[in-house]
């Protein structure tokens, strides 16, 4: 419980009305009470305000007279929400201590107000910064590094010599640096190539539940700051992913492709590897990325749900699309219209 | 090892043959021994049982004149079937102890018959109802509360205040409320939402290995009474799932969209964020769901695999679809054909 | 640090040039300096070799000529790679001791120099083979069997029953022998078929992190010999999966599948249940496989990405093939082209 002063105070940001109006949470539009605080992160859901019970409003000074109630104005209200959130998490705090059932190596270098959980191991030589958490039965590899005020999530593994950066967040059983997939091919089968080389990871990345970034076989795989990476999201080896680039769940990028800086790539896209992707692209969802996107810009590829017979007609369809094709070039040919094509040209 | 006669009294269905027929296990109708109880699910498959070695088959009542030997007669033989299974079951049973290399908070409250293995970690003010199971390094974060008889496999991750109910499996290395993703653009980079809501589970619900149910950021992700989800589902913050949804491998649904009872999306399916998807809709696998479902029935996209060198060339063309389209409009109006379509319309 | 000579010793390769040269490490071409060995594993990279400062190449003896440096010589330069990375492999040693913080049943059976980490849990009547080493908080259930040499990565859970061979790696957080997804539809909703088999694992196979492979219902989900299984990939209850088999990063396989050998399954891709894969099939990425492949080859299906706009109209085309293809049979029967096909055949 707080008050709509304090908020402003926190926040930074300009209130209009009573600054000793109670706010007791963070609530969407459509289910705020009196006790609430809530937002309008674009114009466009301006018009949503005049039915909410919010006791106060996040909005663009801009959109002020639209909503006769409580404000706190901001030029960005939708980081300016993502800012009070922290003032009303609900996270369970670190302990600061290190649980006697946790498996610290002697070796391992730990900062100050470290905290690790129990069933969580560490090994000979990791280095753990200031304020470090371990979660529950997480896993940090021989010699890895995580920077200060870091957390790694309950079952995460961290594999050895991986070096993660400050402010870093890493889910739940995710996966760090296990070795990337690669075999030679000879006659007894697959000769397996040691992993060789290892991950490095930002500064402000995190990286979904049950993800999985593998360890360079020769060249380091690498996340750049600010990066964030959904659930269940696979980083081949030797992958370079750019500052700021959103992956989102279930997004599969193979060995050796080098995605740009702020690119978003959408759930299930898939990327071939050893591909350049360049800066501020966007990938649709489910998008099948076989070549290198030299262009900024929003790509897609599919085709949309349709009811089971008619899908099934397209479907069957698409296997014809070349002779089809070669059809109506036929009877262009046949009716002159070809030539036609031919004279505007 | 058991009788058949033991086993129609305990599955309540009624037999044709000698009850003091021993029956050592179940099997499929194709590697049956005479020692084995089989079944017919449907009647397409009626025709193997005239092949079969085994020593009683469960069918239904009106297929009984195809099949001379011992049966166990149900309306419904596959539903008969699966209560089978459980008098065979050889899953290890619990130990309904507290392993001395747990860790449980000394605020957690603990029902009768609990048991938690080794290395699992329960967190302070969590909640484990009557014979509940923790299997070996589960976690189980602060307030969490499980529901009687539910079991947490090994490796699960069950965080902070999410509410699981009753008779449910949650199975090795999933993770149920992580923090869902979301992030506010600004100048600087993403500015994390955090994720104050949680997650509910109901009663009767499977959760399969290393799946992902998100937290919501402001509203509770729901899932029903019922459901069953399957390895490797990503659940997104504030998903509704609906009673008895069937959600196959590898599914991914993004944050706020609504699924409602009775669905099955199939393997590999995308859904987009903030759609709703009516009761009884079907999704075919790798079904691309990009907007709303408003009516009941199967629904499938993509496409078929087809050799390489002719995919490449449907592929190709899938690009130029819009001029093909173009180009047939033309020809039927160089043809006078559009004429007669305006005609016959 | 070693040097040119003990590599050609150790690698049983012909050497030319200084055997007392040191090498330091193996690097790519492009970034290898004077201390790195490195390598040209297919002809048409050996136009990078005259930019390379490495100070030695693997290559085959026929392009010996291209390169005036130090070599080893292998008529499989990229398996002799592959051999070398053993020589420079970097992974932390195996302590070959139980941790006094793992739980180790009385009656599971360990062979000699068997190494068992911090918190990982060995439950009744497993059998571990000589020299298997069990990662930091991994899980082997009751009764599972592990064969010599393999190791068992921190997280992964191997359930009850379970058998694996020699010389596997089951990599972090994957879960092996997890209960198969099968229910039967009743008026109540979906009743359980407890998994009553089990998963076999033949030799040198390798299982990535996060990927699950389920146990079979009645019969048993078998990976056969020499089988590589790339991250979050899902193998359904009942799959067999032939020996040599590739199969990438977020691949899904149905129940009862069957897949021959020396397949490549490539990332994303998807296969539908009970079909059977002829051995040496190859399916593209995200390849839709919906049913049996019987001859040997390379399959594809999905679409290109295209910028946003114009995929947006390849995309609701598709929707309208089936009446693109009858308009352009109706513009053949109109333009008379239709009897000269029929001439034609």
């Amino acid at each position: 419980m707080t008050t709509l002063g304090e908020l402003a105070k926190t926040l930074e940001l300009e209130l209009r009305g009573d600054p000793t109006r109670s706010i007791a949470g963070l609530a969407a539009l459509e289910l705020a009470t009196k006790d609430d605080l809530s937002f309008v992160s674009e114009k466009k859901h301006l018009s949503k305000a005049s039915d909410t019970n919010a006791g106060a409003l996040i909005l663009h000074p801009d959109w002020v007279d639209a909503w006769s109630g409580c404000a706190l104005l901001s030029d960005a209200p939708y980081v300016a929400f993502a800012r009070a959130t922290r003032i009303f998490d609900n996270h369970p705090p670190c302990s600061g201590q290190i649980h006697e059932q946790a498996a610290v190596a002697d070796s391992a270098l730990l900062g100050t107000d470290v905290t690790i959980d129990a069933g969580a191991c560490v090994e000979a030589n990791a280095v753990l910064g200031d304020r470090v958490w371990i979660g529950a039965g997480a896993y940090i590899g021989h010699g890895a590094s995580i920077g200060a005020d870091t957390v790694i999530k309950p079952g995460a593994v961290i594999c050895h010599a991986v070096k993660i950066g400050q402010r870093c967040a890493i889910h739940p059983n995710a996966t760090i640096g296990a070795d990337g997939f690669g075999y030679a091919p000879s006659a007894e089968g697959w000769v397996k190539i040691e992993q060789l080389a290892t991950v490095l990871i930002g500064d402000d990345v995190e990286i979904g539940s049950s993800s999985t970034v593998d360890r360079g076989a020769l060249e380091d795989t690498v996340v750049e700051d600010g990066v964030i990476i959904d659930n269940l999201v696979q980083i081949g080896h030797g992958v370079r992913v750019g500052r700021q680039t959103v992956i989102v769940s279930q997004v599969g990028v193979s060995g050796s492709t080098k995605i740009g800086a702020r690119c978003v790539i959408a759930g299930q896209a898939g990327l071939a590897g050893h591909l350049e992707i360049v800066d501020d692209v966007h990938i649709g969802g489910q998008g099948r990325v076989a070549s290198s996107v030299t262009e900024a810009g929003h790509y897609s590829s599919g085709t949309p749900i349709q009811p089971l017979r008619s899908w099934l007609r397209s479907a069957s369809r698409f296997t014809q699309l070349d002779q089809m094709a070669k059809r109506i070039a036929e009877l262009e040919k046949a009716t002159g219209l070809d030539q036609q094509e031919d004279g505007k040209a």
